[in-house]
C-alpha cells in the first residue's frame, strides 16, 4: 500500500506520538521510514548588517536538531531508513524531500490551535496543499 | 492502530481510488469501514418564494447518492460496516459523523486544483481543520 513514508517532525515533545503512528503504519504496510526535520530559515530583520553572529545560531540549531532527532530515533520501535535535517521553508522543504525520496505518504502532526492560527492555517494544512503524495495529519492535541 | 475509519467520498469517478486506499488501510490495521457521502445543502437564492420544487431536487440528489454509494460498495473489496448519506455543510457533516461514530481516522480525497481553489482551500483542508481525529488526504490528481 505504502512503500516509503516520510515522517516530518518539529522535534517537540509531541513528536514521539506522531512518530509512533508513522511507525505503526510502517509495520502495517511494510513501508520504509524516513524522518525529516526542517529548521525554519531565520528571517534577518536587518539587511546585510546583522548585529549578531547568525552562523553560530544556525550551527547551534543544527546541533540541537541532530541531538533531538537521535533521541527520537532511539525512542522509535522500528528501523529508520534515514534521518534528514534541512533548512528552509517548512512546507516547501517537506515537499522537496518527499519528491526527492519518492515517498508515497507524508506523516505530519496536526496541532489544534485557536485564534490567529485558525485564520493562517496550520503546518499540516500547508503540507497538504501542493503535496506530491498522500498526507496523513496526526491529531496531536484534543479539542 | 486504527479501529474505525470514516471514508468521506464525493461519489465522483475518483472515489474508487480513494476508497481503495481506505480499504487497504482497513485490511492492514483491522479497522472497520464506514462510508459517508454528504449532499451539500442547496442555497436557496430566493427567500421563502422558491420558483422550483426543491423537495423533488433533494429527493433526486438523495436517490442518485444512494445508487452511487451502492455501486461504490460493490466495487470495494472489503466488508463495509455502514453507508451514511447526510445533508449539510461538507466539512461540518464529516466532523459530526466522525464524532458520532467515534472514528479514529477520516480518509478523504485531495484534489489538485489551481486558480481560485488555491485561495479558498480544498475540502481536504477544510476537513483537516477542526477534525476530531487523524485525517488522511489521498492525492487524487497528480500535479
Amino acid at each position: 500500500m505504502y512503500n516509503r513514508i516520510l515522517l516530518a517532525v518539529d522535534l517537540t515533545d509531541e513528536s514521539i506520538k506522531v512518530a509512533n503512528k508513522a511507525v505503526g503504519l510502517c509495520k502495517a504496510t511494510g513501508a520504509k521510514l524516513t524522518i525529516l526535520h526542517v529548521i525554519e530559515s531565520l528571517n534577518y530583520a536587518y539587511g546585510g548588517d546583522v548585529p549578531i553572529d547568525i552562523t553560530d545560531i544556525q550551527a547551534q540549531l543544527q546541533d540541537t536538531a541532530k541531538e533531538r532527532i537521535a533521541i527520537l530515533e532511539d525512542q522509535i520501535d522500528a528501523p529508520v531508513e534515514e534521518c534528514c535535517i534541512t533548512q528552509g521553508g517548512i512546507e516547501s522543504e517537506i515537499h522537496r524531500i518527499a519528491e526527492e525520496k519518492q515517498v508515497d505518504l507524508i506523516v505530519v502532526g496536526s496541532h489544534c490551535r485557536h485564534g490567529l492560527a485558525l485564520l493562517l492555517g496550520s503546518t499540516a494544512n500547508g503540507v497538504l496543499h501542493g503535496a506530491p503524495c498522500d498526507v496523513l495529519a496526526i491529531k496531536v492535541v484534543k479539542d
